[in-house]
């Protein structure tokens, strides 16, 4: 399905007025309302295709109906969320779950919608069916050569299917490790999955780019490869300039500062990609922002400083969501998502750098605190609506998502049970 | 199948002479290694139905050969841990995963082989087919009576299927909570839990127990409605004398420190049950012993303590094994647990009490913490193979069962590609 | 030194005009704005004694001039923030440190500055000059009865100073415990400090209250007696109605959820003291409000909805701040803590209660949480300057107090390098 | 004090016929025990100085009698501790509270002794009297120019101290960090934090190594400067071949897998050194060996494989005990701290590499697992009795400690009230 836009309009209609009172009156304490309100506007946040479709764990899943059966209903699923907010104008596939038997159909599709495609993601977590080699001990780490060329010639694959695409990077993110003490020699492994990667590197075209991503525990339990964002930036130092890091907020011990590690790989120029979601314990995989948004904010705040200040010419980070959508319709949830992203956006953007700089300076702790505080107290919802009614999208996406019933008929479209791949 | 003794007898002799000198060096040291021997050999501990197939994460599963595919196989195959091991006589079913079409003829096929039934469990965190309500928002604290019902029916229908068994317990873990903050009332939600249970409760004959089990998250991501054991414990109280709190060893925060609830419990003669698996992160349920071997001896220094100091009466708690086996073959998995478990238990039985409760009531902590240590670092391996040479089992199970080959003619007998009910 | 009424009144002239304003665009959104200001205005927590000088950790101590060196003068402090916030108007004291050596003197003192005696703190982690025996080894819980009843002697000295200044219950913190494993019977441990509570809730005027605080680490780190929720709990129960349950903030594992926590025991009607702070680590015992609002907000939540929603007639908890102030001046920290407060408190008076309960019924995840975030990011500002000027305190306390440059003047008073008793 | 050798002989003889037979009966599952006998016996762990008094917490500290009051009372206790256990020939100074007033005297003092000068440390997360500038907001990262500089040259101070001693290497240990989130500009901390270690890099002998360590938190307790091993890492990699990371077991975050970092630092050379001690929930310095003996046998698996598979020249780590002795005699706790590293060194030692490697080349995961395990529940007291009797040290240091009355001896000639500096 795809959303006229008139019925967006329509809703808008009945938002307009309050909308532009609560607006007026943020305007009339932030003189730079409008840059802001603009920034946010060009602010786009990929949509992983796995996203799409009920997520679980490993007690059960429980399904909804209308989920997206093949590549073309996930582009549109992204359409649907993308014409609400426009601010999720891109893609990003997994294969071999996203494989485009038709790439050019696919292609126009996406071009029909205005959506991109984003990095690609390989899967060497799971063994697919008539799979030579399983990945049970491994992929890119393994001790079988076997298993790693085909790990790596799986890599190659996807880059392959992204050049099609018009996709422009490659995420590897590596389930290898081990679930006890002794079954891995953490030094092999470590230099089997340098040397597997940098086959992959070598295949990279000039104009790309490789995210290593790194995860500290799950789906194995006592070991991974790629445990944390030093072990990643050592991979990416040794692999080329065309390597980087990747944060996924999840992916983080019990009480990680992760905002200090954002503004460290900035300071480098290393940080390449983002995955959002939001967590209590582990890699919860919750909505972005249900937990934690002043971490959420924190973040966001260095992103924008190293953004502004930025003499290691960081790239402007790959953003993604990286959710698992257990309970709610993922669609609702993933514009929750890009709400909260954008609520953090601009609460960093409305911090008086000047002010925090001459706070910091004098060590005045409170000064910088307050100052802080006060942005993120600041109600932003008002520039979120400006920034998407500038944009022709929905004063208030979840409100009219509901109003056009747009699961429902979803569901008219595709039925009640078919079930998306991914997790 | 079953495995033949003179096969054991067989493979004993190789080890006999090894073993009986260890032996003789261990009781040159320790005057009551008699009476330990027989502790541990009259020491037995539930398998659980669920634990003999491959285990999984959200991530994927990967099989291997010869799962047992019926409740007749998983009894043999618990047959076949104790025909070497003589410390695991019992089966815990899980409903409906083992509903026993024909009970007495899987009561008489138990009975062959030596194999109770331990306690029973419930399963009210997936939807079965044909289910008239989804679980998806919870069971026992569903905001939806209707849902309450079919739950609590469903526990009443468990607690029957035990009864035809003769098992004498039923063990509740409920998932119920919430991902997000808001989504549920936490008050309303346990008053409805607890109603719930009292339903549950009524049902249950005058000689059985009932276990609840807590857990801090997983898998809800926000809340579990019985998040700890002062929750469990609550709820025990309000619910009467034959309710009890069941500790999982997964089921903790991090830095928990899980010996000293098994005291508490213990103080009031509440401890029920206990779930033994292995974690480092968080409920990773990996085989006993492998990440916090420690940690295991202490917590049966206080079952141990418990058991010889027991005014509250506390019962003798039922002991399971509660882990996934995602890795390794869940028979050889499960046997390395049982002898984790039980080099625990006899390090804990070592331990000189005498000279402990002085150095405490002294205040010597260096002296305290030596004899602690003096036993965990004492090599029990031969006190496990006499106790299980005197119960007619292997003195070394691992290599027995590898020696007899028991999961190639496992897959003789049921193919390669067969999968096991259970996560 | 005591702030002159009209220097407050003058600051917030300056301020009054942006006020009203806002003050005015919030009404217009929320209907029952006048009763949450109420509320707020007569909030009030009470300040420990022992946050008014430097705080530290083990590795060092900043002093910062000023300090206040006696009774007279925290309670002079105390007067400072109240007179700016009008939301401090009690001391909660620690003995030995705060003994009234003339009671009534001190109690004239404090009523000329509308100062109140909240909850009085025993103190049995310390050695004293001349005490007969030492805490090394614990205190309540100690293996040597006359450490046991000195401890209890102390508790009962603390009640009776407590009478004099008109203070209605007592906080038990004990840092009793061990680290390392063997040290501590736990048991035997928990009997002790059962038995010397019991001892000193016998001493308890009928309408006082006792408070028993738990921690699970910190100054010991293997076990602490009563090292969660569960075990003060169960000690309350014991005891009798006039005991409960106290919630530190930083008190709590890694990732706990502890606005279930609260919930759980208003449920029961024994939550009965709360201590407010911040942390991202441990005990890190900083300023309220700067690492996790949101969790604050949603304990708050909880809060507001227990005291509505009461059959267990939870009394209303007594409020303190118990943090520490290494880095910033302690009355600033403390004016900023008391605002995150408010802050949390003011926002969770702002949610559609009725609407939330819909929602929940329904399990609408999305707009339960909508529900929650639009209260939680409303700003709340105006509402907590209103409540203050209809008290006749500071728009802006911490503007106002460095406006009236309160510190030097403390400085001038007192001079550069004394200290005050606490940590 | 000194120990006289003829009292260790005499009471060394009263064990050695146990000891021998228990040695005999080792020595025939183990045939290269000879050689690990060896490396245990060459082993030499350096002890901290400011580990010889008591330590303490912000709560509170508990003396002791017969403290060590200067540098050659704390060389002497570390005579003391090498003459029981001949694996202690070194001691690390901690500058100022080590100040060497004449410096040919403390030389030969601890010549006479066997003492040799480990690695010196700096202090700057302490003011000191009449210090020009506060370290409260920092040290290396300070956001003022004069701080740095004075940071700076403290630290080339003690190299200065150093050379003069006849240490080879620096310890940088920073406390710098921030405590509220908007305190500190993480990007201008890490700027002035590797400008500043760039100065004292300059100043360090050819011979000479600079080991940098890290911590997540505390003191500061937001924000640390060197917060991961990535971090310094990093910074180690821009000083120069002469700097390396140096790791300490406490300061991780919660359930970090430290012997993975470990392996990932040998593989690149840069483990420069280690700090050892235990810990349950943060940085709580007890006694190694006391909490998770396992994964301290983890972690020297892969000492030991390190040092054995160097092709990056990894030097050996300079190895130092760094605890905190709140409970204990420090002198007991040292020890007992240096037979559990030489426990876990010996176990580690004991691993079948050969049958591990061929295991985990198949990927038997139970063979690997089981391979760990036999070491590890290897009894391995004879091999460290056996290495000190070899040395001329005790065969049981702790029993013959006591059996010498070594603290009464030390209390009779200092006294019972003085208190060494340190924590």
């Amino acid at each position: 399905m795809q959303i006229q836009k008139d019925k967006i309009v329509a809703f808008n209609e009945s938002l307009l007025a309050e909308h532009k009172d609560s607006l007026s009156q943020l305007s009339k304490k932030h003189q730079n309302l409008d840059t802001i309100i603009d920034t946010i506007a060009a602010f786009n946040i990929a949509i992983p295709s796995w996203a799409l479709g009920a997520g679980g764990t490993r007690f059960g899943r429980f399904g909804f109906g209308g989920e997206p059966e093949n590549l073309e209903q996930k582009i549109e699923d992204v359409g649907v969320i993308n014409a609400l907010t426009k601010s999720a104008n891109a893609i990003s596939l997994h294969i071999p779950w996203d494989i485009p038997k038709d790439a050019e159909a696919i292609k126009s599709k996406a071009d029909s919608l205005g959506i991109q495609f984003d990095a690609m993601n390989s899967n060497t977590f799971q063994d697919q069916e008539n799979q030579e080699h399983s990945y049970k001990f491994g992929s890119l780490c393994h001790t079988d050569k076997a298993v790693r060329n085909q790990a790596v010639a799986h890599n190659i694959e996807v880059i392959d299917y992204g050049i099609t695409l018009g996709s422009k990077s490659l995420t590897v993110w590596l389930a290898d490790g081990s679930n006890f003490p002794g079954q891995l020699n953490f030094r092999r492994a470590f230099e089997n999955t340098l040397a597997s990667l940098k086959k992959i590197y070598a295949h990279l075209p000039a104009d790309w780019k490789l995210f290593i991503e790194y995860k500290p525990y799950e789906p194995n339990f006592y070991s991974m490869v790629i445990q944390d964002w030093g072990t990643s930036h050592m991979l990416a130092k040794d692999l080329g300039e065309k390597a980087y890091t990747l944060v996924d907020l999840g992916h983080h011990l019990p009480n990680t500062n992760i905002e200090h590690i954002v503004a460290t790989l900035m300071t480098r120029g290393m940080l390449g990609g983002f995955h959002f979601n939001d967590s209590k314990y582990g890699d919860d995989d919750l909505s972005v922002g249900v937990i934690k948004p002043y971490q959420l904010f924190l973040i966001f705040n260095e992103l924008v400083y190293g953004m502004e200040n930025n003499p290691a010419k960081n790239p402007i980070p790959a953003w993604m969501i990286d959710a698992s959508h257990n309970l709610k319709d993922p669609l609702e949830d993933l514009i929750q998502s890009i709400e909260a992203i954008e609520t953090a956006y601009a609460k960093a953007l409305l911090i008086d750098q000047k002010a925090l700089e001459s706070a910091q300076m004098e060590n005045d702790v409170v000064a910088s605190q307050r100052i802080l505080q006060d942005a993120f107290n600041t109600d932003v919802k008002a520039i979120l609506a400006e920034a998407r009614l500038r944009n022709g999208a929905a004063i208030d996406p979840i409100a009219t998502y509901r109003n056009i019933d747009v699961r429902q008929e979803l569901i008219n479209e595709r039925g009640m049970n078919n079930a998306a791949t991914g997790l």
